[in-house]
Order: structure tokens, then C-alpha cells, then sequence
């Protein structure tokens, strides 16, 4: 159980690991959509979270390693507050719920921020415009100097902790993958020919709600799946069209989930739908398969890159030996993003801590090559990461006009059989998974992906 | 029909009202909730939406009065957005959509803030920390200057403009009220002991997202409705209470809705809550009846809160004369708000702009006064105005207790009485009007507000 121990254990370790000096984290502030008080839902900072489990706005924890004293820093609710938000916890309670002993109003934070302080303070990259700003307050730094002053040993020792989840996190993830599972089966009993992608889109929130959180990203439901990060829109969803839906739910708690399915808006899908769907089951399970500590995640990647070569040489749209393909990168124009990502707190877990430090070690650069540059996870995995396997293919028109414009990499790709495909859109599919001592668990419990499942859900659905 | 021509005609009239200088609108841009690409839905600023119709991130609108020029700032798609997000139209082809001419990239707009041009450079009210951190590059003004040197002539433009409502609009309102009509049907539908309350929220919430936009604000879905602003909890909604649901859906294009209902989770209203809805009922009635031009919102306020208290006296827990009640401040135990607030593309329409602008005019002072300080709109109503009219009761135990304690005015209250009260929760009735040339208009088909016409539906459900 995550509990008050949990958080002092979690601070303990981190207090172990920087060794000294005064490390300051802020909490995340309300945000307001068209005005002030009209506030987008609350979402508190990952690491803040992690290290105290307190969800709510306008707080602030400094740990003085050298003094060894942890405060919270917070202001109580007035009268007014009570009227019109309830009553809420004191300061002082709320921090004994994460084992502070602690409290200073918000105020005094900027004392904490003193002449003789600040070069032994330590705070982790901002990502939010109002954390700029409080940190300009504190610090008396430019926005440039906020950036750069940025303590990257702090950083290190974030993600080494965050890296590894307990046991029970892995628990907590798979229950938001149950949730996120429910809104998949949702899209897949909901769906017909003739209703908006928002309707739908609407449903799936409604579970990921009920389930006591919300959603963990905006969700992508689409039969423009072609498109990686398009979002729902009023657009009709039409026959004979495929439906691509990556969704996640987020728990009370802040653990998620985040699954992608792809499925024909009519009871089956086409031959050529088919086809592909099942090209991309294939790299997404055999990258599954791969997944064991010491395993390098770019290698899992290239692996599922050649799989997909594979089936489109089958397919006729590839040529050539699959893995001097993808060593030419010939696969991107088909598969233009990374394999996956970090799954925790964040549905890209620690991305505001910078890809180079979770994703990657300190001998492996990133590339900067069109398709790896979008590779979050690259480095050798561990027991206890948790990450997303989701290969995909995605026919998209500018692209391919670009490519058989500059008859790019012809020695690869059959540009004569691109035009089939033009309107074809997109496929994913994604499962998330914990390394274990000698492999990988799959989180929550087995969603239908194969092609017969599926058809038997929209079979059902539309008859 | 709201138009490229609308949006001309409604920049001609601000440079028309402004008469010199350069006015500069910021758009909104996208917020990170955990991470700087994990995105909010965005929410366009409203005045920026008023005057250009353009729905999307990092575009900046600037006037020039003096050299007769609009000009939208803002970025073209890079390759590796299309990849990502898809398609999308150049700014030309956008700033054609609003009828403006000419466009630059985001960058130039560094040039129009020169150190000639700056002393007559205008800009309205920042209210997210991005758009100070925007105005602090643009200016290099300090936060504090930033919002001492915004333009009040500025804001007295827009707000003159924006505050009387065209035809259109108000037919775009209306059909966000229908939209709202369904969320409320879809609680009384919906809404079983037992369930959460987010359960039944994010149902709501799936109808606004069916209905093309999504929620204009958060949903208050409580059966604690005595706390004005609580939002929807894990809490399980029980037999015997009354569910209060504060909920409004936003259009494609922004325009909201807003209403409350309050009903009971069983099939009918006990006696008590029978009785106390209808003293809520009277006083929104009688309130919505008086709505003409010419008359003061303070006024409407202060004689619903009569209204109220004639009901609290008939139920024996007020006493002495109504009139005088109201005048000494004795109702605000009860009621501790605003009877209402000016609707438009903003749910608090304006409020961004400033209370004292939208609100109240210039002989009118808002008061301090605990009660009347919660009153958003007090000015003379004029044709066009859009507003809300929303009086509660509402049993607070904690300022029930802090009165009691004091025996605040108890010329007026029956302390005795209140005990029986302590877990009532709160009632709210709220309906949104046009004011027209002689009266007002209810927007949006009638939505059922009478006990017996909930009892029924409730009666269906439950049977």
C-alpha cells in the first residue's frame, strides 16, 4: 500500500542519494482556461506527488538535507474559502498525512531563498508558465537562468528513484489499465457508421471519470489515425473506415493506463485492413516478447522496425533485406515515432525531467535522424520499469509525396504501390508492460487485439 | 450567422470606440499538466475569439489604428507537425477566415513593441502566467508593470462592445442552453443512490462533448450543494439527499450555457426540502420576472433575497421584517452570494476584464460587504445584456456555527431553528436571459424546475 511510510521511505532514499544541500520542490498551481477562476481540473506535479502523495494546489516542500529538516509550505483556508470550497485539512494535517513534521505558510518560502541559501538550493526543470514565474520571485533569476541554474544532479536522482517502480505501483498501474481497458471495450460496443468521433470520445471519458480519476492525456480517437497525435474532432466516422483509439484513464491516485486499439467502423475489417492490422500485431508482439532486463529498449525497437519491413515486403510495399532497411531508416516513412515510452505518475513518465535522463544512459546519445529522434525509451531496461509497446504503420500523404518526390531510398520502398494506400490512415496497437527478473509482465488484464476478437465485438455490436 | 463579416465589423467598431493607437491581443497558448507536451484542451482566450473567430494556439492579433492595419501573428506547420497533428491551414488561410490581410511569423511580433511604439501600445488584463511571461519579453516590463500599464480604455471598448449581445450570439447561446438542458435531463436520468457523483459527471460531461465543444466550466455535482464551488467527488450519493448539479456546456464555438438544478437522489422531495425548493423557486421566479431594461441587478438581487427571506420566515427560521433583513445583511447567513453574473464567451463573462468594469458602472462602487462583495453584476440591465439568475439557500455548519457563537443579528434569526438544518446541504435554481427591449427572454427550450415536474421524472427513473 502506498501510505505515509511509502512517502518517508521515498524522501529518505532521495535524501541518501543527493547527499546534501536544500532541495525545493514545487507543488503545481490551479490554471485558468478564459479567466482567473474558471480553472482547468487540477493536476498536481508528478514529483511532488512522489515524494508527499499531497494533491492539491499551492504547496511547496523543501528538504534541508544539511539541517535534516522537511517542511511543507501551504496556506490554510480562510472562512471565505470554507464557504465557498469546503472544508479541507489544515496545513499542519495535511502534511502529517505524508509524515511532515514541518509547516510554514507559502509566504515564507521566499526566506528559504536567501543570498546565503541559494547556491546550496536545488529545484528541478520548470514546465509550467507559473513556475517560471514563482521561481523568478524566489530566485531573483531570468527565465534563462531559471533554465540553466537547473540542478541536474537533483534530476539524476529523481529518475533513479522514479525509474524503478514498487510493487506497488505496478499495482496501481494495472488497475488504471483496467480502467483504460473498460474504455476501450467502451469505443468498441459503442461505435457506428454516422455518429461524431467527439460522441464517442465523450463515453470514454465518462469511464475514465467513473473510475474515479480522469483521463491521463486527451484522447486520440480517429479515423485519421495516420495522424500521431491528432485528437478528436466533430468529424463523422464513416463505413468502411478504420478506428484508431489510444486512451488512457488516470486513477484518483494519479497511476494511469494507456492503450491503443484500431478497429473497422463496420462488423469487419477489409482485406487489406486486415493485412496490415495484422503486420503490426506481429512487430507489437514480438517486441513484447523481447522485453528482459539488460535488453537495450532502441534494440526492441529496430526489432519491431524489421517486423513491419518484414509484412510490407510481404505486402509489396517494401523491399530489399529488412534489416539493412531499417538501418537506412527506410522504415520511417511507414513508422515515424519510437516504440514507447516510461509509464508512471506521468503517461510519459518524468518527461519535464528531460528524455536524456530517463530515457537514455550517459553513453548513448539520442539521434537526431528523422524517426529515432522521436524514441523516448532507448536505454538498457530494468526490473521494475513500466512502458508501452506500441508499434504502428501510418500512410501519410504528405509524407509519401515528399518521399517519392525525392524518390528517397527507392532501393527500399515500392513507390508505384504507395497510391493504394493514400487513404488507407492508420494502425496502432499498444500494451503496457513491467520488467521483471527475467522478463515482462503484461498490466491489467488481456484486452482483446487479435483480428477475430475483434470482429466478434463489432459483429455483435452492429447486428 | 457569425462570419468573416461579423469579425470585421467588430474590429471596425473597437477602432472605432478606441480611435488611436495599436492594440495588441494575445492569443492563448497550450498548458502542459505534467509535462510541457501533455496538453490541457485549449482554451482560446474570448476577447481574442470575439474579434478573430480563430480557435487555436500562438496567433497574436495586432491593430493599428493610427497606420489602418490588423495583422495576425503566428507560425506555419513544420513538416514534422503535419507528421504529428495533421493538416492544418497556413495563418494566411486563417487570418482570410477573419478577414485580415496580413499575417507575420510569432517572432516579429518583438518589432511592433519598439521603444517608439510602446508608450502607445494597448493591451488588456493578462491572466495566465504564460501571457506575463509573453508581455514580460515583449515589453520587458516587470509583472507589476505589466499590470499597472494595462490600457482601461482598452477594457472599456471591449467591454462595451462585448457586454450587448447580437441576435447571433444569443442564438448561439440558446443552443448551448439545449445543450446544458440535456446534461441536466441526463443527471435526473441518470443519478441513483449509490452511484459516485463522478459517476454521473462524467456522464454529463459526455453529452457536452457529444454536443461538439465540451464543459464551460467544471462540473458542480455535489450532494454537499451547500458549499458554492465544491466540484464532483468520489462520494457516493445517497438516499434522502438532494443532488445539486451546477453544469454548462460550451459549443464548438465557445458560447456557453449555464444551470443548476437541484433534485432529489429518491423519488420525491421530503416535506422540508419541498418546502425550502420553493422558496428558491419563488425567489428565482419573481427575480427572472423583474429582469428590463433599465432596472439595477443590485436591485433584482436584493429583492430575490427578499423573496428568500420571506420563505425563511414562513418556515420559522427567520424573523422581523423583510425589507430590513435584507438591508441589515441577515440573509447572507443563507444566501452568501450573487443572484447572478453577465454570460458570453465567458461563463463569468469578462471577468478577466475586471469586475468593476463588467459588473458595475461607473457611479457604482462594488461594495465589501460580506454578500454583496460575491455580487458580479449590478449594473443597469440594457437590451442584449445575457445573464444568470441563480438564488440558493444554502445551510453552511461552519458560518451557521461562527454566527451562532457571535448571536449575529438575532433580531432576525431564529438560532433555535437552525439545528434542524445543519444537514440539509443547499438548493440552487438557475435559469440564463437575454434582455430585451421590454423584459427578457428565457434562452434555451424550459427545462423542468417545479417539484411535481422533477418528481416525475425522478418517479420514472426510480420505478
Amino acid at each position: 500500500m502506498i501510505n505515509t511510510n511509502t512517502y518517508l521511505q521515498r524522501r529518505a532514499a532521495l535524501k541518501a542519494k543527493a547527499g546534501k544541500g536544500i532541495l525545493v520542490f514545487l507543488g503545481n498551481d490551479q490554471v485558468g482556461m478564459n479567466y482567473r477562476d474558471n480553472w482547468y481540473h487540477f493536476r498536481q506535479d508528478s514529483t511532488f506527488l512522489y515524494f508527499t502523495g499531497l494533491d492539491l494546489a499551492g504547496l511547496a516542500l523543501v528538504i534541508d538535507i544539511d539541517s535534516d529538516t522537511e517542511t511543507l509550505y501551504g496556506n490554510d483556508a480562510t472562512v471565505d474559502d470554507i464557504v465557498w470550497q469546503g472544508p479541507v485539512p489544515t496545513i499542519k494535517e495535511l502534511a502529517a498525512t505524508a509524515g511532515i513534521t514541518k509547516t510554514a505558510p507559502l509566504a515564507d518560502l521566499k526566506n528559504v531563498f536567501n543570498p546565503v541559501s541559494l547556491p546550496v538550493i536545488s529545484y528541478l526543470p520548470p514546465y509550467r508558465a507559473d513556475h517560471y514565474i514563482w521561481l523568478q520571485q524566489l530566485t531573483g533569476y531570468s527565465d534563462a537562468e531559471i533554465d540553466a541554474k537547473v540542478s541536474v544532479p537533483l534530476i539524476k536522482a529523481v529518475v533513479a528513484l522514479r525509474s524503478v517502480k514498487s510493487a506497488d505501483e505496478i499495482t496501481e498501474i494495472g488497475k488504471a489499465v483496467n480502467v483504460t481497458n473498460a474504455m476501450q471495450l467502451k469505443a468498441m460496443h459503442y461505435a457506428k457508421a454516422g455518429m461524431t468521433e467527439a460522441e464517442i470520445a465523450g463515453q470514454l471519458q465518462a469511464v475514465a471519470i467513473a473510475g474515479g480519476g480522469d483521463l491521463s492525456f486527451p484522447t486520440i480517437l480517429t479515423t485519421k489515425g495516420e495522424t500521431l497525435h491528432i485528437h478528436y474532432t466533430s468529424n463523422i466516422v464513416e463505413a468502411g473506415k478504420l478506428l484508431l483509439v489510444d486512451c488512457g484513464a488516470e486513477l484518483h491516485n494519479r497511476y494511469p493506463g494507456d492503450l491503443t486499439r484500431t478497429f473497422p467502423v463496420d462488423k469487419t475489417f477489409t482485406s487489406l485492413q486486415k493485412d496490415v492490422y495484422n503486420i503490426v500485431l506481429n512487430a507489437q508482439q514480438s517486441a513484447a516478447d523481447a522485453l528482459k532486463p539488460g535488453i537495450r529498449y532502441i534494440d526492441v525497437h529496430l526489432l519491431a522496425a524489421e517486423k513491419l519491413v518484414d509484412g510490407l515486403k510481404e505486402l509489396g510495399l517494401m523491399k530489399g533485406d529488412s534489416k539493412e532497411a531499417v538501418a537506412n531508416h527506410a522504415h520511417t516513412l511507414f513508422f515515424q515515432c519510437g516504440l514507447g515510452h516510461m509509464l508512471g505518475l506521468d503517461i510519459h513518465d518524468m518527461e519535464n525531467l528531460g528524455e536524456k535522463y530517463v530515457g537514455y544512459s550517459e553513453e548513448m546519445e539520442k539521434s537526431k535522424i528523422f524517426g529515432l529522434k522521436s524514441l523516448r525509451l532507448a536505454r538498457k531496461l530494468e526490473p521494475g520499469f513500466v512502458l508501452t509497446v506500441e508499434p504502428g504503420l501510418y500512410f501519410i500523404p504528405t509524407l509519401m509525396d515528399i518521399w517519392k518526390k525525392e524518390n528517397k531510398l527507392s532501393q527500399f520502398i515500392n513507390y508505384d504501390k504507395l497510391d493504394r494506400f493514400r487513404n488507407f490512415s492508420g494502425i496502432r496497437i499498444e500494451e503496457n508492460y513491467a520488467i521483471t527478473d527475467n522478463g515482462a509482465q503484461l498490466l491489467g488484464e488481456p484486452l482483446v487485439k487479435d483480428v477475430a476478437g475483434i470482429e466478434e465485438i463489432r459483429r455483435q455490436v452492429l447486428s
